[in-house]
């Protein structure tokens, strides 16, 4: 029997009684003859009680700082689980990201695994122990510890299961795991076997909050299968493996919506050679993702420029839209946080053809109008309207057969 | 100017604000033109909740985890320190007691110090940075984390102020330093402006709970000057330091007393060769130290022996000290949990006689029965009923001479 990692976030761990839950679950794992590994994030709302703290100190605390406290939320979570594994009478071993050999490097709060070292890790299991991994946290060569980011934790255990060579990493949350669309809008929505791991990119940039992103890249890169479940039962959850000749049979495999993003418009842009490739770079230059891009034609040799950005960097962006359009003699500026954007994904699109018509026909019959569109191999995205998007993901949803059970 | 170190201990950082109120005392030291070396405990009652947390999972938990569990309190002191310096303008490092070095034994939840690497403190010290050291805790050398037991922060500053070959290692607490006796019991009770080593460990293992033992043995090792002082206003403190020429002059320091005590009295212990010894000796074997003896000789050549120890040990004691009845033919075994130790202790002991006579006879005037004697070179002890307690330390409070300022 092989080794499998598995990972519990937060919510698996959010108090006692969850924690021992959690024990058992990785007991009966290893009774059935694997070696285990885990990896825990947090409890509960540890992490936001540590930035509480911090910020009641500084708004500008130093990010290295920053890493010292937070990287304390995972330790307390081996410790426990460590010993609620012990309870049961199976031995177990905590370790954090430092003592574990996660060498990261030193971009705190962000930061890239480089090396792991697997020696104290293959001890362990060797001597029969449940191994139990912090997540989220690394350590520098300079023995800084340091974070992963959002999501980290995922990442600490695709990353484990590629140097132990596991047979399956299993990522254990609060739902059973990748649905056709958000099932608490549409009730229709089934839970997918198996996905691709670009379909999942897709699907977890679009505000699917099941993985981050990073992980799945990960996970594509050195071909992990990951498995999706519910820490609260037993149920199967989503594969998410390479691409599958069945796959393709499948035209769209989900639909998601996202309203992480605002639109910023540009009014009256000289239509010049270059006058786009001003404003993209200066915003790339400042670290602002843009995501959707669109310009209209106007009168006059003017045109309009539309883009979307992540909210959070909404302030920064619309600052440097208005010097930037000083700069290059266009008009007003304008933005529009009531925007929805809502995609449908499938690895399917790049065998069929009439997909994007399919959904342009499916919205213009439920009275939609589309606001910008924008397309990749997999995908097809447009923004719309928040307040029509539930009527659109439902009609999207089923126009495209979601809803049978597969 | 050299190195001083400065230790807070968890009531002096019990919340934001104090931690703030730290963050300032540190900078204004460093402005003096000092090199500060800071170590923090945990956050006011972060380590009774941890402590909470182990226990509803496990009423025996692994010592390993628990330390794994326990040092993340001091991490998160060291951060949000640093960010509240930072805050103020100056530069300031934290660091793990695994970062910094602390090597120790395997001894875990009562690790004992082995070593301590300066490299990374003289660097960042060299860089003109405030360094900030959890305290309590250290690393093995097979990357273990452990934890010093009680009082273990005392350790770490001290230690460090040994190995750094600090001027001084300030304690900071919330009294103003160590007193000619508990000033909520006698009103006169005065502020000590200087005491030995050697008087300081009497007091401390008498239940003045200014300094653990430890930390003072360490400091009379290596002759660290230590000073006490309060952390909520700017007064001067008491230095512990080595037996000066004037510390003679004074007959006795102080009076302390000591409620953690507990008397069981073996009956009718026949009295012949060894009786006493494998009484003691089986007692030992059992980790329970034994504080003070008597034995009465009684008729029909038996005896009565009693002794003192922690009431924590007590049952422990009791049910041993049965079954040793049993096995040398003695009687009944009695215990007696309400019982006071009282005690004054003074280096100046040494030079004059007629101390403990002045003691006898000040306890006669009082018309305060005593149980039991044990007596060292600086140190005179009484057990007697608690209700009498407050009368017998003030009477030698002033009898002694202590309520004078000095």
């Amino acid at each position: 029997m092989g080794i499998i990692v598995q990972k519990f976030g937060g919510s698996s761990i959010a108090n006692i009684n969850r924690i021992k839950r959690v024990a058992r679950r990785v007991v009966e794992t290893k009774k059935q003859g694997h070696k285990v590994v885990v990896v825990v994030s947090a409890l509960g709302d540890t992490t936001d009680n540590l930035v509480k703290l911090a910020d009641k100190i500084t708004k500008t605390p130093s990010e290295r700082e920053m890493d010292m406290l937070m990287s304390t939320g995972e330790q307390v979570s081996v410790a426990l689980l460590a010993m609620a594994i012990h309870k049961i009478g199976v031995e177990a071993i905590s370790f954090t990201g430092s003592q574990v050999g996660i060498v990261t490097d030193g971009l705190h709060t962000k930061a890239r695994i480089m090396q792991i070292n697997t020696n104290r890790i293959d001890q362990q299991l060797k001597k029969n122990k449940v191994v139990i991994v912090a997540g989220f946290q690394g350590i520098t060569l300079d023995q800084d510890i340091t974070t992963l980011g959002r999501g980290g934790s995922d990442l600490t255990a695709v990353a484990l299961a590629k140097v132990l060579k596991a047979d399956v990493c299993e990522i254990y949350t609060d739902v059973d795991g990748v649905y056709t669309a958000d099932p608490r809008m549409v009730a229709a929505a089934q839970k997918l076997d198996y996905i691709s791991y670009e379909e999942m990119l897709e699907l977890a940039s679009l505000g699917a909050k099941v993985l981050q992103s990073r992980s799945v890249e990960f996970a594509n890169k050195f071909n992990i299968p990951i498995h999706v479940r519910s820490s609260f039962n037993e149920n199967k959850g989503t594969i998410i493996s390479k691409e599958v000749k069945a796959m393709e049979d499948v035209l769209v495999s989900g639909v998601a919506l996202n309203n992480d993003e605002a639109k910023i418009t540009i009014c009256s842009v000289p239509d010049r050679p270059g006058a786009a490739a001003i404003i993209f770079k200066k915003i790339a230059d400042e670290d602002i993702n843009v995501d959707m891009i669109i310009q209209n034609i106007g009168r006059q040799k003017k045109a309009d420029i539309s883009f979307t950005v992540l909210k959070e960097d909404l302030a920064r962006a619309m600052k440097l839209s208005r010097q930037l359009s000083k700069e290059i003699g266009a008009g007003r500026v304008l933005k529009d946080e009531n925007i929805a954007k809502l995609s449908v994904v499938g690895i399917g699109m790049r065998a069929h053809s009439g997909v994007a018509a399919k959904m342009f026909d499916c919205m213009a019959k439920a009275k939609i109008n589309i606001q910008m569109i924008s397309t990749s191999e997999i995908k097809i995205s447009c923004v719309i309207d928040p307040k029509q998007a539930k009527k659109a993901v439902t009609q999207l949803h089923k126009d495209f057969g979601l809803a049978q059970k597969r």
